[in-house]
């Protein structure tokens, strides 16, 4: 404990010996702090980052609860595969390596030289009338997140997903984690209008009466999980385990990432929640985390889009404590000389 | 305005043929359809910013509403010549050109190959007492930022300041030019303590009370601007004329901005407000000018640091345009089919 307190001490005070008023870079301070903290080290290094893109179907979307038929999510990792794709376009804009993982794509397996091949079944079962998959395959999918996100490189790790019927599946899971209302949770996804919104709040109030209360992490992801949110979920814990930054996407990021810190509360300081999606219950969510998020596009898309545009703020603040001249080193007066 | 009109539809069509729910990447797409009509084209290029810092020193410093000694003026110049201050780190870190501009430092000229030199003399007047600077400085000083502008490359230019004692010249321009309160446009700076920025209120409210009234832009510059604010605006106007996109800093570079508006309305829309500051002045001054930041990070340190982190966003919307595949090319389903 004094150690830790006297690293933490050492970073405010490298912070404050930089040629700016103290605190008037805000959020960045905060961050580079943190970056500091996980790397113990007044000198953090933030020069690689990879974007892992986990894609699975969801046994929900045939009750209707998306705007876009199923076909979409296979349609979407062929897209990832060919760079095309907003995340693409972000990761190359920003330097981020990406990769695209199917975790569980409804269909025949996706063959492609590209593709990290993870897959736990064609798409969950429907957990309106059955657990979304077996305790097996939720264990399995934590593992073989762990191992993807082991086998990257960088000191940084951003996550993103793609799944029609994700949104759902994300608002039962983190309403059953937390216990926070499902209308609160439930948001138009892609682009319901007010009667399928409706529609899918009374779905999902259904199914998540199927087995009621608080569930504890494990079970909560074995009835009401999705493949790709559980597969997240275990690759982000990994990164935190090994000191890696982990930034957290949006609404169904953020559900990954309340199931990482449910079956492990020490990921905390390695998350840095990138921005705060459109999405209704992201708010909410976050408020939860008491998560401020860097952020606030007005974003609504995933696939990481949110991550990857922090990735040059979480760099500027890593830099900030290595590349900035102190007051002593520039000669500059402190203004309590 | 029909073919004003007509671009603008192809715009929005190109945006939401792009494989994304329509809407979901929210104000990127609406700072997309800006780079867009401003470059008069589909498929808009956004590859090279620089950042111009331009350096003054105030009369008004001498009556004491800084924090910090008016000689940090100059050191910080030389503290971005030799590549230490933060806007020199985030602009490597970002991929921005960074240049610097002494507008009016006080002492003898600063001898450094490195730096461009456009003084207007060692600092404005005391505007508590006489005009801060005659017509004719003023009016060279609009001219001088037009010429510094035009002689830099790329699609966009982004805006930083130094200068000792600008948040109060700020606030008075800014006061001067649209009718604000004082008691709204007044902030703590580099750091004022509670009776600190009590005095600095006063003293404004005395120095504008020297000539009453709003003022026309001309005699509003000459009277309470800055040689660094008032370059900035000249420079801000030509970037705009010639098409470019302009990267409005915080509240000294957004005084500047409601200058160059003044001046000229036709500037708006070349204008991307990159971050809202913490300085107390700056959300009163955005919501006047109807402007929504794109990041809100706390940070209230100028130099164009909120300029230089809004440049990835930028890029990345253009790029939007540009690379992302459309629903038919990539064989994605939209939804509406």
């Amino acid at each position: 404990m004094d150690t830790a307190t006297t690293l933490h001490d050492r970073i405010r005070q490298t912070i404050n010996s930089r040629t700016k008023p103290p605190g008037s870079l805000g959020l960045l301070e905060a961050l580079a702090v943190q970056i500091a903290v996980l790397q113990s080290t007044i000198a953090p290094r933030m020069e690689r980052c990879t974007l892992i893109i986990f894609a699975a179907d969801h046994g929900i979307a045939r009750a209707g609860v998306s705007a876009f038929p199923q076909a979409v999510t296979r349609q979407m990792v062929l897209n990832f595969l060919s760079g095309g794709a907003a995340a693409n376009v972000f990761a190359r804009s920003v330097g981020v390596d990406l990769q695209v993982v199917d975790a569980g794509v409804a269909g025949a397996p996706i063959e492609n030289p590209g593709l990290i091949r993870r897959r736990l079944g064609a798409g969950t079962a429907n957990f309106l009338d059955a657990p979304a998959m077996s305790p097996e395959q939720a264990a399995r999918a934590l593992d073989d997140g762990a191992a993807i996100a082991r086998a990257t490189a960088g000191e940084a790790l951003a996550f993103g997903e793609m799944g029609i019927g994700n949104t759902a599946t994300a608002a039962a899971l983190a309403h059953k984690l937390t216990g926070l209302p499902l209308e609160r949770l439930v948001g138009r996804g892609a682009g319901l209008d007010d009667a399928a919104l409706a529609r899918k709040l009374s779905t999902l109030q259904r199914a998540c009466a199927r087995v009621p209360g608080i569930l504890p992490a494990e079970r909560a992801m074995a009835e009401y999980g999705g493949f790709e949110i559980v597969m997240m979920a275990g690759a982000m814990r990994a990164g935190a385990q090994a000191g890696r930054l982990v930034l957290v996407d949006g609404f169904i990021a953020t559900a990954a990432a309340s199931l990482a810190l449910a079956l492990d509360p020490a990921v905390r300081p390695a998350l840095v929640f990138a921005h705060r999606s459109a999405e209704a219950g992201h708010g909410v969510l976050l408020d939860r985390l008491r998560a401020r998020p860097l952020l606030d596009l007005e974003m609504r898309l995933g696939e990481g889009t949110g991550a990857l545009l922090a990735w040059p703020l979480v760099q500027a603040a890593s830099r900030m404590m290595t590349e900035m001249a102190s007051f002593a080193e520039a000669g500059v007066s402190n203004g309590t000389a």
